[in-house]
């Protein structure tokens, strides 16, 4: 079969991955299942691994086929397998976990002690085949394709688990930040309109950014390029600052915001990261705020999102592409020009 | 009276506050309550406030009498007051608040809009009286001296706050780490003992402090200036981390341990404010940690750690001064040289 | 001034109170407000008040003016109080409180040793002005008519606090069941819909509440008075029932339904209060669930729930009538003949 | 093999159960897990199964082997099993469960839709061999023996399970009952104790059930068919009543004590079952406080406590029977005649 490999760290995104033919995988354990892919995200942590970014915290063996947003048509299931069969379309959660440590047990399998990840450790799902388990699978609904919601199995689940983290601290009336409504943070702006009756204010420096936070649910925007954050949340709530800040950026600029816009008690989730985090720690202490890592989300946290589609509160804005045409999204989501998410089709 | 006042910022703890006679404070509002102080903590923000470390975060007017940690008999009370009257001995929490801001209603004291804080934005307690409210002052148990229990009014509570967050998301078998056996430390250090059944691993570069933390309830301890800190703790976890640091100390080398110690999922608690908290974002993300900033604890909080102090779960270690010794007491703590807590015992 | 007091318990709601001439109440502490009374909610308690069923729960002197929701204007302030002044529209929070117990001081007002409660425990608001204090009064935003609004003062935060206990332990997907849509159910129905993404699945006997529920936010509705309500609910779950139960009624019939409807670990919270709870220990151990009895709510509930009101999220049905014809109203409440909520305007 | 096996239904202990001559179970599927019991506890349950009890709640098909607190040495691994081996040292969890539904995937493995529960619903541990699974063995620490820790399998759980809701609301200071110091009652004494730093007050009719309960760390105890338990309650709380009360018998007598002893807001949760919950729904609503079903524990938990057993905070008091002697145990249960918890141990 095809697929799109990583053969070496560079910067060059116009030649990052190589279609190359290779073994269609096979089930090999009881849990294992085989899923033909049928739409595969491009993410911004794609780009990051091709860079060679992630190399000090996940161990990579190359080549790798990269692609960890997939969905598809089961084609092949283990002799253990229940809740899936041959012909049932999925999405993937993006790491298959052990289901007996302590983490998986207690309901975090993003913790999992023996926990892989195709297209980050193992290989993904820009291919015609993907390998991954039953814990892996969630069967979708009747009329959701799977090239339309792939996307969310780690763009939207990330979004929604921090959101979802947030969610459980905010009060009606109160106010939450989103910074950055790009591939996660349309997402995530959706969901916490669905989830809460709290006051939004999306910021982002693209104009048509901010339109679309408007069209989703967004009480409020602020072009960070032109305004005084700071003055604006500040009026906005009448002095408190925001209960909660969704950051889907992490740059240095962003973070920085927190002891200023941040009300007392409250949190900056850090969801992307393309900076630092940098205060004198007197600053967390005088606001009692916290930086608060958030990490993909759970299997179950994945059911609750394809509840959220179903029932149509999350539309994902997506574009398709085929399989060789998989370096040039990668350049132009360098180049911050990819409108909505890109989906790769494998043929 | 006599009051020991600061008058102008000075990095020279020599002279850092002057003892000025000046008028007796008198109870001007139906909630006023007049304390004869007969023991107020020392406390490392004095230290910090004297040096101006303060004046980006709160107004000052100098010249300002010192003492946050206060505690004596009530002398005078306005005409609503009911839980106190004359002759009681209290503790009193920090601030005065105002009881009908949104935070005071949920139990925020500390986010009051209306929020005074003697000692640190009005006249505090290194003074024969102290004026102060019905809502900041706690009936002690008949057998407490204030003298022994004063510092508990902001070294304790602040402790004492943090330790009962990390509490929340601890569980038997787990294990936490407090970095810091001072002031602050050894109180945290059994209140977490406790209120919990955890392994707890103590960090202090002093021998002495080291032991009594052991003698306190520590596990574990580890000596941060010979050791390697987290191969330590992945020994002792088995691999997985602690799930919660309780840092008492906030400088650059403690806040840095985070990503190496702190579980996935897990707080690096921001108590003590020596330094900066400067990660990328990815470390963040990656070990899905939060840093928690920490400020002071709230009034029920002081309530319940008054209980832990009449059950005999927390001993405080202190030395009495006279108010004409504050200067020395300053140069002291500043060089590292003060023995447990130094309680100002006014004339 | 005109008030309507009761004088005797008695069955009879034709004459269940009597119009008075009594003194206006004057402002007697330093927190004190009078509010001219524009819009005062009659709410089933009031027919309960009358047939005396508080009487072992509460001390009540006789004779006494009924009316615990009321909204107006404040027309006289103790000498201290900061947050409202002479000529604000307020609504008025149920309870009046101390404020340094420690109840109030971790927010749960409704626990207040010193708690009063103006038409169960003192006089109340069916009268031209109602003597309450400071902590029990809310600044309505500028559009909100009191009449309007009165009834969430009692009906309203009673099932927004019922409600709010329920959505944080809803995840989306979930089934949330409402159980009663009259007057407090039906602004229970619309702040679950604008708090959670669950499925709703609203119980009535009568057609007409039934398709109000529809209109307001339930997927489903269901007679029980002629379906089979835990074969519905089974089937409208897969088998698992619904997470979440909300009895606005509270009568046998309605909470022997837990053991059937209620999802393994989820809550059946008590309301109303027309009936028993009985059920073998047995039942809530195989099944882990729990009745949860809920009181009014919090101050703090009753400002979120404005806003919830100002965002337009929860819209209340209201009818108007003099206070001459407050038997009248008594009467047809017990007949369920009041369409929405009646408010008494007073002269 | 032998095995212990109900036949028919009975309220005769004396002839509960016979002694069969049955096939040894094998491992048939990738995770299956045959233990050599060494230790199998005696639960009250037990006895209830005997009568039928559990037939309205679960299916049962007899005859079949009972014992689920199962204890003993791994003899036989599936082939995809990782985390224990042969020789090892194991405590079972009392169900098997499927790992793949959302109930086990939240951690809420009790709820398992596929659970089967040997000794309840398959065949279980009063047998020389057991037949679990891998995600329901935990290996022992070792220098704990399988016949000592067995009865945690059930009884320990449970009663660590309810305690920690508990624990979760309590605060220093708080109040908490114990009702009923017997097999679990007096565990879960030990696990508040060691968990919390609250008051705690124990009920028991038997004298010397009260001076255990002393000695495991009970500050008050009652004997209820003697005192006034609410006066006593009442006096020991300064009339706020108890947070929480933890009921091991969920009997008519002691759980209509919840709107007597529980505090506002308070929770009487239901372990034992031994009568019903009967209270008017105005009770609940007037103190609002719950009753919470509460269901064995989550295999999480069973490794939380067998780290507090490891920890030296809970030790178990038990007396060891041979098979043969298993009516004899049956019988003197029924009757109130066992001292600690009885093992069966196996030939």
């Amino acid at each position: 079969m095809q697929a799109a490999r990583l053969h070496e760290y560079t910067d060059d995104m116009s030649e990052a991955l190589t279609i190359d033919e290779v073994e269609r995988p096979e089930v090999t354990r009881s849990d294992g299942v085989v899923v033909e892919v049928e739409g595969a995200g491009w993410c911004q942590t794609d780009n990051h691994i091709i860079e060679g970014m992630w190399t000090d915290y996940v161990e990579q063996t190359l080549p790798m086929t990269l692609g960890h947003e997939n969905a598809g048509t089961v084609v092949d299931v283990g002799e253990e397998v229940t809740t899936v069969e041959e012909g049932d379309q999925v999405i993937c959660h993006p790491v298959m976990t052990c289901g007996v440590c302590r983490a998986c047990r207690l309901g975090n399998d993003m913790y999992c002690e023996e926990l892989s990840f195709p297209g980050l450790t193992t290989d993904g799902g820009f291919a015609e085949y993907l390998l991954t388990s039953e814990r892996a699978t969630i069967p979708l609904p009747g009329d959701v394709s799977p090239a339309d919601i792939a996307p969310h199995a780690d763009a939207g689940i990330t979004a929604y688990h921090a959101v979802k983290k947030a969610v459980g601290e905010l009060n009606p009336g109160d106010h939450a930040v989103v910074v950055g409504v790009g591939g996660l943070g349309h997402i995530g702006l959706q969901c916490l309109d669905a989830m809460s009756a709290v006051d939004i204010t999306a910021l982002d420096v693209k104009a048509e950014a901010r339109e679309l936070a408007e069209e989703l649910g967004a009480a409020h925007t602020i072009d960070p390029s032109a305004d005084d954050v700071p003055a604006e949340i500040e009026a906005l709530t009448d002095g408190t600052g925001a209960q909660q800040v969704i950051d889907f950026v992490g740059a240095d600029a962003t973070t920085s915001l927190a002891p200023d816009i941040v009300a007392s008690g409250g949190d900056h989730h850090v969801v992307g990261y393309g900076g630092h985090v940098h205060e004198p720690s007197q600053s967390l202490v005088n606001g009692e705020f916290s930086y608060k890592g958030t990490l993909v989300g759970r299997y179950t946290e994945l059911q609750e999102l394809v509840a959220l589609v179903e029932r149509g509160d999350v539309e994902l804005r997506t574009s398709r592409y085929d399989l060789d045409d998989i370096n040039t999204v990668a350049e132009r989501l360098e180049h911050g020009e990819i409108e909505g998410r890109a989906v790769i089709v494998p043929p």
